[in-house]
């Protein structure tokens, strides 16, 4: 096995969340509203997805540090450190993030969605099916 | 922005599911335990993480295709192809896998968990608190 896999970017968000304080603290507490941009070249792996349905998107969060194992959680300083394996901070070694957000309509290789608490140019690396 | 961002093998997955036709469809339907160990230089992120509770697992399925855009659901070749991103099928661009698993216990960098549908010897690449 390679020792460290490259990923693949698949898209690109396009939204309305310029900076972190303007964020929503996580996908369940938003409605934002913006667009996946998924590139041509990954187009037809969309197929089967539907307009209502929620999907769990993974994003590549480009801008989080790599090299910080502990936080204060939500930046609340008067927190306790606590290893970042044990909150949602973006910091952490691989910076994924996963937001479950509901599709509203589908244009080809874009698809608008709700829910969003992720930063506008955010690249874009996995979508699946939400279970049950 | 790397266009090609390198992810670090945070840990390593052990237990006892060996091929694919012997795992459960998924971490809902699964009662199989194993453990994660983390690599002693991620130790720390650990902190917080406590026995009883549910965390959020990113795997790096090593052996998935990664050129498949398109598979039948769940392997079944009476059913139409669909988008690998309508699905939750190993195959796709970045296969990571996402597995809610309950901690059952905490020795060091060991977390031995519930709810495993992933192979043995499976790389690591995240662990996140479970929203709500």
């Amino acid at each position: 096995m390679e020792k460290q896999p490259k990923l693949q970017i698949i898209g690109v968000l396009h939204g309305d969340i310029s900076n972190r304080e303007d964020a929503p603290k996580n996908y369940s507490e938003s409605e934002r509203v913006g667009s996946l941009e998924i590139y041509p070249e990954y187009e037809e792996a969309l197929d089967g997805i539907v307009s209502g349905q929620t999907i769990v998107v993974l994003f590549w969060l480009h801008q989080a540090a790599r090299d910080i194992l502990k936080v204060h959680p939500r930046g609340d300083m008067s927190k306790e450190l606590r290893g970042v394996f044990a909150t949602r901070s973006p910091a952490r070694p691989n910076p994924i993030a996963i937001s479950e957000l509901r599709v509203l309509a589908i244009q080809g290789n874009h698809l608008e969605v709700l829910g969003l608490d992720i930063l506008d140019g955010t690249p874009i690396v996995d979508i699946k099916k939400k279970i049950g």
